[in-house]
């Protein structure tokens, strides 16, 4: 019955890509008229045009959602570029990451997703979270660099020394006031101790 | 006129400290009551039985009051002890932190708090808002260190190295597997980099 719910139209990209799409610019624009607020999944299901079963099906609930649309937006607002080295790639996408937190609608939607539960986890269990994605990447960034002989930190030593920090300002201290030194700091702390290990 | 809006009652730890500790009771037990939710300044003041204008007086707005709730429950549940080295002091408060953002109610002030806005802000503008008497009780513990010349991390060290992983994992990866051992890898991580410094 649920599996009827959504009117079947045109074809390009799929059923499901145009489904996604539609609801990613519905959970956006819903961020922007209230900024403060995680949206309802019957206001997403309403504004996308599609039956509410069906995103519960798709996404579980609504944080889950939330969070690929956030994660969606910094992979294409902030791509990781392959700069030759991994300090040059790890400080571009620092210094995005800097930037994202220091932007309202970012903010807010990283606001909305520490607001969501989490249960315990470790770096293993965040490869099917939304975040997932993100993560895949990063990790590129370090085989590429282990492929050219580069000495690399561990991912959770990526996350731990580079991106909390700039998660505490964003979130408690308020954004660095100078960004990209206090990134290429942080990157070449994390290269010393992969150095080290 | 707001001066005289709560009527004067006895004298012991005086009139100041009687309201205070009525305001974060109250603070408290609407957090107990509604644990996802800012309290209003308005609740807040009628539970406490104070006027609005003298809670808006003292601490501005709503958030800076839960700030000051939430850093003196953390400072009355996890105090700073003096274990005799400055790795000691730093590991047990960190493992104070760690289950302190893997206990619900707790968790739930922290996500409150970075729901609310902050001004970029550096470590220096930190001391006077509601985190400052915590850092002033960190710094006590890194002054005690130098002082028996002990080699001791700044505390933006502390915070950036030590406390954002914590933090990472508390918000969004969800609790450390294994708070001790997390934790003395970060202190011991944050004492190396002094070292070398």
């Amino acid at each position: 019955m649920a599996r009827k719910a959504v009117a079947p139209r045109r074809r390009p990209g799929g059923r499901s890509g145009r489904i996604k799409e539609a609801v990613f610019a519905a959970v956006g624009a819903l961020l922007q008229e209230h900024p403060a607020e995680l949206p309802a999944m019957a206001a997403i299901a309403e504004r996308a045009e599609v039956n509410p079963t069906s995103l519960y099906r798709r996404w579980g609930d609504v944080s889950r959602l939330v969070g690929e649309v956030a994660v969606d937006r910094l992979m294409r607002e902030h791509p990781i570029r392959d700069t030759g080295s991994v300090r040059g790639d790890l400080v571009v996408w620092g210094i995005g990451v800097a930037r994202g937190v220091s932007s309202r609608g970012n903010l807010t939607l990283l606001r909305i997703l520490t607001a969501v539960p989490a249960e315990p986890a470790d770096f293993e269990d965040i490869r099917s979270r939304p975040m997932g994605a993100r993560l895949a990447e990063l990790e590129k960034v370090l085989r590429r660099g282990q492929a050219r002989g580069e000495c690399v930190p561990t991912i959770g030593d990526v996350l731990e020394i580079v991106l909390a920090p700039i998660y505490l300002h964003g979130l408690f201290l308020g954004p660095m006031n100078r960004p990209t030194a206090g990134v290429q700091k942080l990157v070449d702390r994390a290269l010393a101790l992969a150095e080290r290990q």
